[in-house]
């Protein structure tokens, strides 16, 4: 999975970057949104009395990176990794999860061309694994249109902003009669809040860009998201959609957000996600530095490819078990040194024990060869090589055998 | 330099592991030697108020893994892993240091195959990444003949011989005089002392085997020892030798230890080694496994790399860097696609600059060629494509890039 994941993204020109594991709790505190610092964050004071934490994340530590480096290094920039990442489950399990996760970030591009190419290689991904375009949906949402939305034609103070994103973030998860409570909660006692709650579930429920009021349809990000999904399109990705529902739980994020959502009615839900997120460079001290990116966790990925029969079978390495049927360790390390001198893979059972234990164990790691080497083997150099599948026997000189294993791999 | 280590052990049949890097502390305490857990390893305390550790070694944390698994698990068991570790510099200096270090194991073999294998592995290595004979020394060395000579033939009783093993293992950093002072104040004031002292010094300048006193050469794991240089040396390793200054810091070793020396007389000390810990899984409440195994650092292997001057020179991942000279971002995408789903790496500038800036980009970047793309160049489907080091520019269709950039590879 990651060496498909690698073998996109350096197709699109992304270059390896590495983070430490462990960073100061400051760097989270200030824009991830407080559920992943306060909850699931695994912190810890350091010898010298400091807060810090098992990264929840890479995106602060990326952006700190870009950061410290912004004027020697070129744009745009392209910077991927494949970090392991800590959660920390809530106090009643306790457990302390890791797991890895593809980050990938474009800095240093205003244009709509970041977001273009930042849900290519999502897709790109997501067809190299093996999906089909009807087993997975892009939705895509513009935080900033919808900030006017709300506020504008819903009416919405600005302040409230934050939680009602929140709350739209986890619509997915709740009846609509326990979103609607907790909605009104937000919006409080006031006269025009039974209007917004109606105008609110009437936007949400829009599922295309031509549903939105009409004033909506005149704001600068209402026609930016209209062209990137113009774009996709004709770019060949038929499954991307608007959905005013997409607005991503991590408060970084500053206008186009998306997300791959899983079609199978098993995991009818959101797989990974990423978006745009100007700012979060510019909070460390430095002039801010326009940024497109995405995450895909390997849980949630493995979790697609079983549902969708997806996962690759997966072949041991080693290509050739070596059984001695009699004491012959100190030319069976020629016959080992020939075979490895040509590229093939070989395990030795050391074990000096009776051959079909032997056997036993080679079957069980799944190698698809055996070869048994004994004095009449080592006198004639001829071995006997055995495909367990088959169970078919043959007597071959070493080169024999690299050629017959060169051509078993196709 | 991972690459390398992962294709030479998996031509021997060893299989990928990981393993969590936090730790509960004990799992050192028991058998890695006091400094390594008292002054190197970066401990707190978890949620839950319990002593752990960032990992700072491999080890007890795949004995405690084989042994949780011990019988499932089919023998010999051949596992790697490049994991992560943490060192907490020394208070003065305070701070956390991640490094890699590729871990080799086999589990399950009692025979010497084991060492052979293993010994050969590492050696694999080193000539994989370009390192000639005469670069480096294998130095080899067994605990138990050790023990026998330091309390038969030496006269050091039993209880002070882990003190003098670390002092051993110290005596390359420390001056003769120095090393002499430390020793006697283990073996303490008694008649024996000054004679013992002088044994032990005549012991460990012992340049090879057959200058051990006469009795040494009776021990059962002096002719282990011999027979295991004298494997090596038929299997075509020359620079092996024994050496009884070997010993290896950390406690758990049970017999035969080996460390890879850099000969380049501006680093002439061990770069990394392993040996038999044959008690170890045994410590995690199950029956033990015979086990061998080595570890290998990023930080002295890249530093042995610069000395000799084997460090391989980086090319770059990305292949063409795609500049547009009018606004045809529309069309680029297509052109764009077409040479990477024909596998060819290619970074756009995104960036409506100036064509010499983007370009200055690339060369910064060391991408070998550069792509131009402009109204004239979608209209009659050519491409200019520039090399960057001759300045040579052509004239060519997707196909004919692709065929280029093909060729190029070798």
């Amino acid at each position: 999975m990651f060496s498909v994941m690698r073998s996109v993204v350096e197709l699109f020109g992304y270059e390896e970057y590495d983070a430490p594991i462990i960073e100061p709790l400051e760097i989270y505190l200030a824009k991830s949104g407080e559920e992943i610092v306060n909850e699931q964050t695994y912190t810890f004071e350091d010898r010298g009395r400091r807060k810090v934490a098992l990264r929840p994340e890479m995106t602060p530590s990326v952006s700190r990176m870009v950061a410290a480096r912004r004027q020697e290094l070129s744009y745009p920039l392209r910077w991927y990794s494949i970090p392991n990442l800590w959660r920390y489950e809530r106090p009643q399990n306790g457990r302390l999860r890791e797991h890895w996760q593809l980050n990938v970030d474009i800095f240093g591009v205003e244009d709509l061309s970041a977001e273009i190419e930042i849900i290519q290689i999502a897709n790109q991904i997501m067809v190299a694994l093996g999906a089909k375009s009807d087993m997975y949906k892009i939705k895509i949402n513009s935080r900033l249109m919808m900030e006017m939305v709300l506020g504008d034609y819903v009416g919405i103070a600005p302040e409230k902003h934050k939680a009602i994103n929140h709350l739209i973030d986890r619509k997915h998860k709740m009846e609509s009669s326990e979103f609607d409570e907790a909605a009104k909660e937000v919006l409080g006692e006031n006269p025009e809040s039974s209007s917004s709650l109606t105008k609110l579930n009437e936007v949400l429920t829009k599922g295309s860009l031509s549903d939105l009021p009409e004033r909506a349809k005149l704001l600068p990000n209402f026609l930016r998201l209209e062209k990137l999904i113009n774009a996709l399109k004709q770019a060949g990705i038929e499954n991307v959609e608007f959905d005013p529902t997409v607005v991503r739980g991590l408060d970084y994020y500053t206008d186009i957000v998306f997300e791959i959502y899983d079609n199978h009615p098993d995991n009818n839900r959101s797989m990974f996600g990423g978006g745009r997120y100007d700012g979060l460079v510019g909070l460390f001290g430095v002039e801010p530095v326009p940024t497109v990116g995405f995450g895909m966790g390997d849980v949630t990925m493995k979790n697609f490819l079983e549902l969708h029969n997806l996962v690759p079978t997966l072949k041991p390495e080693t290509e050739i078990y070596v059984i001695m049927i009699e004491d012959v360790s100190e030319h069976a390390h020629a016959v080992v040194s020939g075979l490895r001198d040509n590229g093939v893979k070989v395990a030795v059972d050391w074990m000096s024990r009776k051959t079909d234990k032997a056997i036993k164990t080679a079957v069980k790691k799944q190698v698809p060869f055996v070869l048994f080497i004994g004095h009449r083997e080592v006198n004639d150099r001829l071995y006997t090589l055995k495909e367990l599948a088959s169970g078919q026997e043959q007597k071959l000189t070493i080169d024999q055998i690299v050629e017959l294993i060169k051509k078993s791999r196709n």
